[in-house]
């Protein structure tokens, strides 16, 4: 099986994003993710861009990586530098990198237009530059920008670029799709030319999605030679995106038998790509190929049937291969199945009686009528289900609360909640701040519940997301509150939803409390 | 120009997409929609599998298609019923279309484990249920389910089917892609052989997008000889989606020059795309290749700079040309000519201050590192851009505001706000409650406003979003509000962010405010 090298650009062209802005926190998290899933490079960004750059490299530089080697990105040097006075090279020195990537101009037009330099100069530019990070005892990657229109535009010098490249001591040329827009044929036909004329050279490609055929693009210049890939988890990037690995890596590995990453790595794929949306804070795509949720959800009666049977007949893969799992989506009618196979997922108890399932469906409609929905909470569907079947016993109950928020003319803000509970007969009442209304919500609740039920001490709360549902109606628009627990033994979502974006905290928050408490008895702790 | 045909299925497999379901009134809308943009065939479902799919045929019957010819959908008939005698072909009959376009099994795997037929049964069904269709006066398409899969499996069993088809007088054969897995080599191997084999046979491909390549795959089908495209809007469809005709209609058209629309037609790309997602109540995805939001933005610095010169540079085709349009996005990564081109698009008027666009770069970097974002809030970056450059001067300074949220053991609520302003040196002290606490600002500031400044009273608030930056924080986490305002004239965003959501409210309610102050002065007026 011949070798695919894996070169992550998530930390560089991923963080181009529309949207997207990760802090140096946040690419350290995804550095360590991208390493322990087994990419070959990880590229974090070009150091003199920005502060932040330049101190994710001090700070990975003290991270021991098991597998990926990181590398700084950067341009050949500017026109008016000798490549030792070039403060972008020297930047890619300092990040202490074993390995740089480099990107040069390959388009006659661009070195006219966007460089205002001589054909011949530019080709002083990328092997000075290649030269000068060899002599460092850097490796590199040269990134051939805009190879496939340049090549179109001036085969002869675009040619010469990438010898310019490799003759400077580059161990890689990638052929960069810059804009985007070309299909499976031109780059079909231009990889094999390369191909030809650098039989030795290491080939990679580096794809955008802006045709759609990022992804095709991106395995059909494997297919015809080359052995380093490009491209972002979940294709995030600028524009339409970069070529999505979480798509490529299956299609190399799987279908095509190349040998990217170790079997039991690929698994963890679909965890992959839902942590980088996580730490992006993006909604992930339900329909990504591969690892989205409904990747592999069958609606269609037929479908379903067949996949229950005979998974091949409408699946192209096993989802287990790629960390996913299959999903059987249910339609209204069949309501009760889906319920019943709910409630044995999650150890509800329906002891028999034949019109449970009814009654909890009953309940979920008429709380989705009202804006909840129970896909990612887990936790508030238990309780709900208890209330429908008369089986639920509040651990405490609400008197009244009372959340402030005050800011002075000095920008001083204090944030403070008084709740008054009964508990089990006792009245308590508790005061507490903290960081913003619900944080001090969340305190005074734990303030008074501590003495009564210890095992509290034990819950932490995870994630905490906002939902606008109506959102045409303004600042008076109706909320969903999603709030994501865990102990130490499991997680669990609850969700609350309200006019009052404090109640449906409140909601979410009681919801969550209720759920440790009540789980205490059942075996099976939560989704994950 | 060869011609390519196009065929749209968003109303038959676009409607199995999760989340969705047209009603007849959404559907008609659709179907208008396709033909006034000129699609060939328009797909109406499979009137025997709902009533509401027959209805449907029933009203559309009764409008006149300027371009579109509209298709019923159905199956080879059942292997226990004559064809005269079957309901799936009787219904599509009774529907009144001119053209049918019926599947049939080309696996062995699915005609033993699916239908639980014979091979030749199989073939019989085939045959017999074109010949019955076009005795009665119906052009047939024959949608070969699952061919390349069957075609794998058993080569010339698959062959068979086709050759079945096209001898009981069906005009089309499209070869279905059903599982969604294969890649361009694939296609474009099998196409090749059954263009081979049927040399004068009308050919079809129908993709789907589980590998990621149903646009790839779509185009090299027609590359090798495909004149038919089925595919949906915006890529609707089960799991992954079906092969998006957003993304193959103008790589056909403008990049590879087959004829498929008229020219001005292609035009209104964009409009379609968005049409239908409101239709179908989905959020559009903004980075969808040609037609989303993102497909023409350019964040980085290099870019945008290069862009402003000459667009070719790095766009892959003129967005104007699919009805698109270029948008230039502020942001960390931002160089001098974002900004200059930001200040350009709104008005900002640099007073030829060469150190203007610097001093600005700096702000929106410091803001960045803090969680704000500009790209949705170009009131909040116009009010930035004057903080940088000395020029603001505020319609009122905050004393003191206090907020508080008290729920009672009914459930009742109040939500109450007082703020404390200094305006011109008048002290102003206003209460106000609200549907939440946000509201409650909002209204508390309105009341203290509208007597100063009595054009506020034209500005009301279209959308409030809110997204937790740091969610891993839990309820102590970072909050990014997100507020969208209008007056009579126009529509501009504002940002604040806060640890305390009340406070990142109230920072985006003082800028949708005084951005409105402000701009009373300007032309242009915010981003639409």
């Amino acid at each position: 099986m011949k070798k695919i090298q894996l070169f992550d650009t998530t930390l560089r062209d991923g963080a181009q994003s529309a949207g997207i802005s990760f802090s140096v926190e946040d690419k350290l998290k995804i550095a360590k993710a991208l390493d322990a899933f087994g990419m070959d490079y990880i590229e974090g960004g070009w150091p003199m861009a920005s502060a932040n750059v330049e101190q994710f490299f001090r700070e990975a530089a003290k991270i021991k990586f098991i597998h990926s080697k990181l590398v700084a990105f950067g341009s050949t040097r500017h026109k008016a530098n000798a490549a030792h006075n070039d403060p972008n090279l020297k930047s890619i020195i300092a990040s202490k990198v074993k390995v740089a990537c480099i990107f040069g101009k390959t388009w006659d037009l661009h070195v006219e237009h966007a460089l205002h330099s001589t054909l011949d100069d530019n080709l002083k530019m990328i092997s000075d530059s290649v030269a000068y990070l060899r002599s460092k005892g850097l490796k590199v990657i040269y990134d051939a920008e805009h190879f496939f229109d340049g090549y179109r535009a001036n085969a002869e010098y675009a040619m010469a670029t990438l010898r310019a490249a490799a003759d400077a001591g580059a161990f890689n040329l990638t052929l960069c799709e810059t804009n985007g827009g070309k299909l499976p044929s031109d780059i079909r036909e231009l990889v094999a030319v390369v191909r030809r004329a650098f039989p030795k050279m290491e080939l990679g490609i580096h794809a955008h999605n802006d045709s759609d055929c990022a992804v095709a693009n991106s395995i059909v210049a494997v297919q015809e030679g080359a052995t380093l890939v490009q491209g972002t988890i979940n294709g995030l990037g600028e524009r339409c995106g970069n070529a999505n690995l979480c798509s490529i890596i299956p299609a190399l590995q799987l279908k095509l038998g190349y040998d990217c990453l170790l079997k039991k790595k690929l698994q963890h794929l679909t965890e992959l790509s839902y942590y980088i949306d996580e730490v992006a804070n993006l909604v992930p795509n339900d329909n990504q190929p591969y690892v989205g949720r409904n990747a592999f959800a069958h609606k269609a009666g037929i479908h379903a049937s067949a996949v229950a049977r005979m998974s091949a007949t409408y699946e192209h893969l096993d989802p287990v291969s790629v960390g996913n799992e299959r999903r059987i989506l249910v339609s209204e009618m069949a309501g009760k199945s889906n319920v019943s196979f709910k409630a044995k997922e999650l150890d509800l108890d329906f002891e028999k009686d034949p019109k449970a399932a009814g009654k909890i469906i009953n309940a979920v409609k008429e709380m989705e009528n009202n804006g909840y929905q129970f896909e990612d909470a887990d936790g508030s569907f238990v309780l709900l289900s208890r209330k429908a079947l008369g089986k639920y016993v509040p651990s405490f109950t609400l008197k009244s609360f009372r959340v402030s928020v005050e800011k002075d003319e000095n920008g001083a803000i204090v944030s403070e909640a008084t709740i008054k509970l009964d508990i089990n007969g006792a009245q308590v009442h508790t005061v507490a701040e903290g960081d913003g209304p619900v944080n001090a919500l969340d305190n005074s609740l734990r303030k008074a519940l501590i003495k009564f039920y210890p095992e509290i001490a034990d819950v932490s709360l995870m994630d905490f997301k906002v939902r606008v549902i109506n959102a045409g109606a303004g600042t008076a628009a109706k909320v969903r509150v999603l709030i994501e627990s865990k102990d130490s033994h499991s997680t669990w979502g609850t969700i609350g939803v309200s006019e009052n974006l404090i109640d449906a905290s409140w909601k979410a928050l009681v919801d969550a409390v209720e759920y440790k408490l009540m789980k205490k008895t059942t075996k099976k702790p939560g989704r994950r």
